[in-house]
């Protein structure tokens, strides 16, 4: 009714205001207070208090220069504070479940994953083991300094209101997710959302894309399903919530049956279990006994370390179709060529609908990338309208099978970005 | 850089709240003055200065009750002036050109159409005809009190900066349509500006759907081309600017070449000539000889005229596919049967992809919706993913093959609604 100008309370100003500064030092290159109040248009005074309850809350540091004393903090320079409030991110998919806790620069600080057939187990079993590893990484986190509040569950399928109503794959239907996500995570103060783990991994590339890069792009996961997520303008379109079904796009009208009951899907062409198939490889063999089911780390900041999810999924099948391929293996490199000229009809499609700038692809695509690549762009060249004057849209995802957990733990970060005022009133003694 | 609140001049804030008062008239039942400011968060007087501009420029017009005098214009109800500025819609298609004049309410004041064969002349030729034909239009429009300032011409093909890239349909390549247009306009003061015409047919059916109607939905045109619209919360997605080119979307990746150079894309199977061609009827027959070239009238707010474009377009072959479908004849219902397959797939990709809450087939579709609909619903049960979650999301367009062209007037409407303060400028005499 009234698109006009509100008075704003006292609450909701402290509340947007908290959130402006704390923006600013997450864009800024380590600004001072006086900086800061210069670019959000605030008095220093404002801008101070506010900085100082960021602060003490944990989600600020303040870099005093070493020859100034302590005194009236004139110039330090702030940042986020890499050791305080975390996200959580989950993944689980149909053969592995993965745990990520990201400070609040985004940097992953411990990840956890393990290789579990969730095909065959029940919803209840899966998301309990799921939150037992999540609160694993959460100890390991708040050992390092960190303090995980927010989590983000990813799964392969269609979610509404924290409820998975469908996940194909997993053969889930109607799964209260985040519910029983907590019932493993025990006692501890968490928030859990639920979202579909290709919307993730498009957020997570997003995160991960260096500075300059676009902001809108199609990004498209490839995995035993596969998912789509679109980012406009650095916003993830969801449309009525389920946008992103591209592993349900029709190839050929009257293929081969698929999963979901229709028929002639790209998941049937380009899934990871066609590809493997198709390849003479076992798409169900058991996870390799010499991995150590779980792998757990706390590390520095942006450290590299010996478990990381790419080892995990680069040990698996996929890995041992791109060694055939790279051999010159024909039943591989067929595969992949059936599996290429599938995904680069749909993608051109998708691109004639759409527009997107960049596509981008994931998940087992990154990995199987120097195959498809040629295959894709020869597709897109022949059959996107726009071509000629968008030649150059192919792009390669350099986070693989990552992507969804980090950005599950980077949505928790922007959680709390957004609304710092929240998690400071959840976490101070005085409410 | 900078992210903050920025200290507004005096001429942006007059511009900001011009536009921010007449938003308001415009959403609003007859509000007074009052209520406006009110609503806008202004002072009265600063609301009654900016009304009284705008209604000096002939925007906005004040109905003071009868059996008040007019001193101090207490409480009169404001409105859009429905004989002030208005917007044009020219459409160049492959068989027909039109042109509508459409009032600031948008209500449609003057519509003339030309049954003509646009493929096979130049674009020259065309396109200055095009621009004869609104100059007529606007002479019209004139006589009725309307002072036409904004042209939108729409065209199906891909577009840039005014600039015609591509347009299979009509054979043209990289022409500057707006300067053309212009030629046939003659020495008028107005703003040319250029589109796809499907984008502005999914702005006309938004623009024309009744209040309550959702304000997300994907838009798909039939005609000698098809296509595509995607309204998200009342605004068109454009991709990088070549988005809605579902006609190239491909329906069977070996199948028939299309005039793009691809194979397989949705035109060659619901395309207007292959279904007519399907049916047997000739889609390159003359013009009706009984239906004058041209039907011209200017008429009161919301009245019916004779010569619509609905009158123009459904006297043509689709007409004829429809009553030969209507009296059963099985060389058009196969046809129908084809097309309507291959658009459900197609439609059925999108809704995977996309999840828009609705979808709304308009152009031709509209007139053979009677054949298509359940054919598409068939395969959308069938075929989208969160298809249960939402088995309701087929409509049909009320504007057929009006809506381009209503949609392009009504764009240039939404132009001077936007920023009023650049029309105040360019017609008043004082600059």
């Amino acid at each position: 009714m009234n698109g006009g100008v509100q008075p704003a309370s006292k609450q909701s100003m402290r509340r947007h205001n908290l959130a402006l500064v704390l923006r600013q030092v997450a864009a800024g290159q380590s600004a001072s207070r006086a900086t800061v109040a210069a670019q959000v248009g605030l008095t220093k005074a404002t801008v101070s208090s506010l900085v100082e309850e960021l602060r003490l809350a944990g989600l600020v540091v303040e870099h005093v220069p070493e020859n100034q004393g302590r005194v009236g903090r004139p110039g330090g320079a702030l940042a986020l504070n890499p050791r305080g409030a975390a996200g959580v991110g989950v993944e689980v998919n149909v053969d592995y479940t993965a745990v990520c806790v990201a400070d609040l620069t985004g940097a992953p600080r411990v990840r956890l994953t393990e290789r579990v057939r969730n095909r065959g187990r029940s919803a209840e079993e899966t998301l309990y083991a799921a939150g037992r590893l999540a609160a694993r990484a959460c100890a390991a986190a708040r050992r390092a300094g960190l303090a995980p509040v927010q989590v983000n569950l990813g799964v392969p399928g269609l979610v509404r209101d924290d409820e998975v109503l469908h996940a194909p794959n997993l053969d889930w239907h109607r799964v209260p997710a985040a519910m029983l996500l907590k019932r493993g995570l025990g006692r501890q103060p968490l928030e859990v959302s639920v979202d579909n783990e290709a919307n993730l991994a498009a957020i997570g590339e997003f995160q991960a894309r260096p500075a300059g890069a676009g902001d809108s792009f199609l990004y498209v996961s490839g995995g035993i399903g596969i998912g789509a997520g679109l980012m406009v303008d650095g916003t993830l379109f969801r449309g009525g919530g389920f946008a992103g079904e591209i592993g349900h796009v029709t190839v050929r009208p009257d293929g081969g049956e698929c999963g979901c009951g229709a028929r002639g899907c790209l998941e049937r062409y380009a899934g990871q279990d066609a590809l493997l198939l198709a390849a003479g490889i076992d798409p169900a063999q058991p996870a390799d006994p010499d991995l150590p089911p779980v792998g757990a780390e706390a590390r520095g900041r942006r450290g590299e370390g010996q478990f990381g999810l790419a080892t995990a999924t680069s040990e698996g099948p996929v890995d041992q179709l791109a060694a055939l391929a790279a051999a010159g293996d024909e039943a591989a490199t067929d595969a992949l060529t059936v599996a290429g000229r599938a995904l680069g009809v749909v993608l051109s499609s998708a691109v004639n609908l759409l527009d997107p700038p960049e596509v981008v692809i994931g998940g087992i695509y990154a990995r199987l990338a120097p195959w498809l690549l040629p295959i894709l762009q020869e597709q897109l060249n022949s059959r996107v309208t726009s071509g000629r004057w968008r030649p150059d849209r192919l792009q390669v995802s350099g986070l693989g099978a990552e992507a969804a957990v980090r950005g599950a733990a980077g949505a928790g970060v922007q959680t709390i970005l957004r609304d710092p005022s929240a998690y400071i009133d959840l976490t101070s003694p005085a409410g």
